[in-house]
């Protein structure tokens, strides 16, 4: 008998007919002899309706009582589930994050899970319930009501999951797995069905919808395996996130992701000292600006230095801003900047044995004529910044170069 | 500096608007140097609506999960409440009845308070805070929530300003307090100023509808002057529901309730043996059907009795399946049953000492020719069932023979 936990968003619950359409599944699962444990995300729309009703009284409202009142959300769906699993005859228990003790930091609307007491749910599941979990939410050490913010329904099956030591955590969404690339930009795309931990974190930090950063830490920590898949189709084997020794075969690049809400900007011609670094990226980030890529280069002028960035495009103003006070302030020649720049990112384990994949990057944006304006690389990862007319045709091109498209 | 409880209904918070206008007048209280925790219902329709969506997916909804889903209504308004009076710039705090204990039983759908802990709500008042309060909603000792059912959040608000020894509980209707009559029948109804908690007893159980009987209950237990008066005029007066001993000059008779929903039920010519009532009586409540008056009479065979009684017209026909089925294995003569009778009542504590209130009320009934079909009595009250055409008729002339238009 294996102990699952699942999740189903808010699109898959979000009518009474979806909702016993989830029932059904569940039950299903439940029949053939598992253990479940379901965690849910509000109904679709449920959480922008109250969020604008929130604005309409309060100009910027209170992050607690937001969470006070955002929370009904998923403690809705919780009881509509649970009500229709009983009806199909499979019993069934809704909790709440306070009644389960998913105790959180108190940065409301972005808290972070410490702790989740697990004994009420052993206690239902050894009655042989199946257990529906509030997602998202939580309360603070003092009892307040917090959110976990953005993919929090995410975070918390996999806390659930490595709570409770399960089996596999198993995300429904409405796509069938995590694909090589967008399918949307390459139709060649191929749905992986085993990826790393340290990859997926990597794609999801740099576009990759599919999953929240934060779930995919947590499942790394934990060692949760952790399975994403779709809801729409019967029967889905979707994509196994697992340890890197857990994968037999070990693709040399896994995938390639992009990210569109990039901006760049440049200061031309500073002084190269020390601390120019800190003095220009520090007002940024008390404008409260955060800054991905940075790139420092030497300036054809002698004892000066180019100093680019890259921010997510709504900062783009801001950080503009900031670049002309400090023109003048530090002396520097001029200020260059552009939001018409991608990222495109490589990404695979294999790269750390293997040489010579930079290289083949290069070779591949220089034979389709495309310009890289950045470059930065970790580990497992290659990314680099182009201008916004040239992604699908860099995407394409990649996958095919790398083969990705082949098993 | 006074300590206000107040409760406000669902139609007081039933839209933004309306959630801002309740705003202003907190902060007014407020700002007048007064103390204030407000408890609060769901906006008016949710609850309903909710119900609905159970009902679609469950056939009979478990109550556990019902009052799950239908305490998130509540929820909703605290927090937006809370943003409102914060919007204005009055400090204010929500909690759900979870984060301030309200401990009850564990009847689903009915509970009863059996603790508050006020600690939180004093913490939050010492720091200046209004604290607002979702009614209607509990958890049991093992953290499963629960309602309290109709009324709850009236018991909420009474429940807080016992625990908290507050000076007034201000329960904000629609009318404007608690009138002699119902002035839709009579127009010459008076609102009284002050009403003793056992008359407010007597007229909620014979059918007034401005209180729930529980939150009288809990009002006179631990002696918590409790107001009622509108939330639609400006500085309201209502009427005040007290100790006997607070109230001046005390009425011979208070008001008169009348109750629309009674049936007659009544089994001629049973033999008069002990253990009939109990006979009679046993497969009715086991049928979970409440019976309101009883009256046994002798029948006009030796040896036989008559046994009446009435019950709330939805019970009607049940009944009277049971007494058929009854008469038969009892080998009464006869069931006589009517739907169409009525409830009129006088209620003061001035009967206690003045003989000759009941004799002079069947003498008015005569005097306009209304029979009297049933008689029923307790220390502050008489009770009368009639032909409900001649309800307006009684009402009236009762309310003008005992002059209860004059103060």
């Amino acid at each position: 008998m294996a102990l699952i936990v699942q999740k189903y968003g808010g699109t898959s619950v979000g009518s009474v007919e979806r909702i016993q359409t989830v029932a059904k599944k569940i039950k299903a699962f439940k029949d053939s002899g598992n253990q479940l444990v379901v965690s849910v995300s509000a109904m679709s729309g449920e959480t922008n309706r109250m969020a604008a009703l929130a604005r309409v009284i309060q100009d910027t409202p209170s992050l607690r009582e937001m969470d006070v009142l955002l929370t009904t959300g998923e403690q809705v769906t919780i009881s509509l589930l649970s009500m229709a699993l009983q009806q199909l005859g499979c019993d069934a228990i809704s909790y709440t994050g306070s009644q389960v003790r998913i105790t959180t930091d108190s940065e409301h609307g972005k808290a972070r899970i410490k702790s989740i007491d697990d004994h009420r749910i052993r206690d239902s599941l050894d009655e042989g319930k199946v257990v529906v979990v509030a997602g998202f939410q939580g309360t603070d050490e003092e009892g307040n009501i917090t959110t976990l913010g953005r993919g929090g329904s995410d975070t918390t099956a996999v806390a659930l999951a490595a709570a409770l030591g399960a089996d596999e955590c198993q995300i429904y969404t409405d796509v069938e797995g995590v694909y090589t690339t967008d399918p949307r930009i390459e139709p060649n795309a191929r749905k992986m069905n085993t990826v790393s931990y340290e990859e997926m974190l990597e794609m999801a930090s740099l576009g990759s919808k599919v999953l929240q950063i934060r779930s995919v830490e947590f499942a790394s920590k934990y060692k949760v395996p952790l399975r994403v898949l779709s809801s729409l189709v019967d029967n889905p084997v979707g994509t196994l996130i697992t340890s890197e020794e857990n994968i037999m075969e070990q693709a040399l690049i896994s995938g390639i992701a992009h990210n569109k809400d990039e901006a760049k900007l440049s200061l031309i011609g500073v002084p190269d000292e020390p601390g120019i670094a800190f003095k220009i990226l520090k007002p940024i980030s008390v404008a409260n600006i955060e800054v991905d890529m940075i790139v420092q280069s030497v300036s054809a002028r002698e004892g000066l230095t180019n100093f680019a960035f890259t921010v997510h495009r709504n900062d783009f103003v801001g950080a503009s801003n900031i670049l002309d006070h400090l023109r003048k302030e530090l002396g520097a020649m001029a200020v260059q900047s552009d939001d018409k720049v991608v990222k495109v990112s490589l990404v695979g384990i294999g790269m750390r044995s293997h040489a010579g994949i930079a290289a083949k990057m290069f070779e591949v944006l220089h034979g389709e004529n495309i310009n890289i304006q950045m470059i930065s690389t970790s580990e497992i990862k290659i990314s680099v910044v182009i201008d916004e007319k040239y992604l699908e045709l860099a995407v394409r091109s990649l996958h095919s170069a790398f083969e990705l498209d082949k098993e």
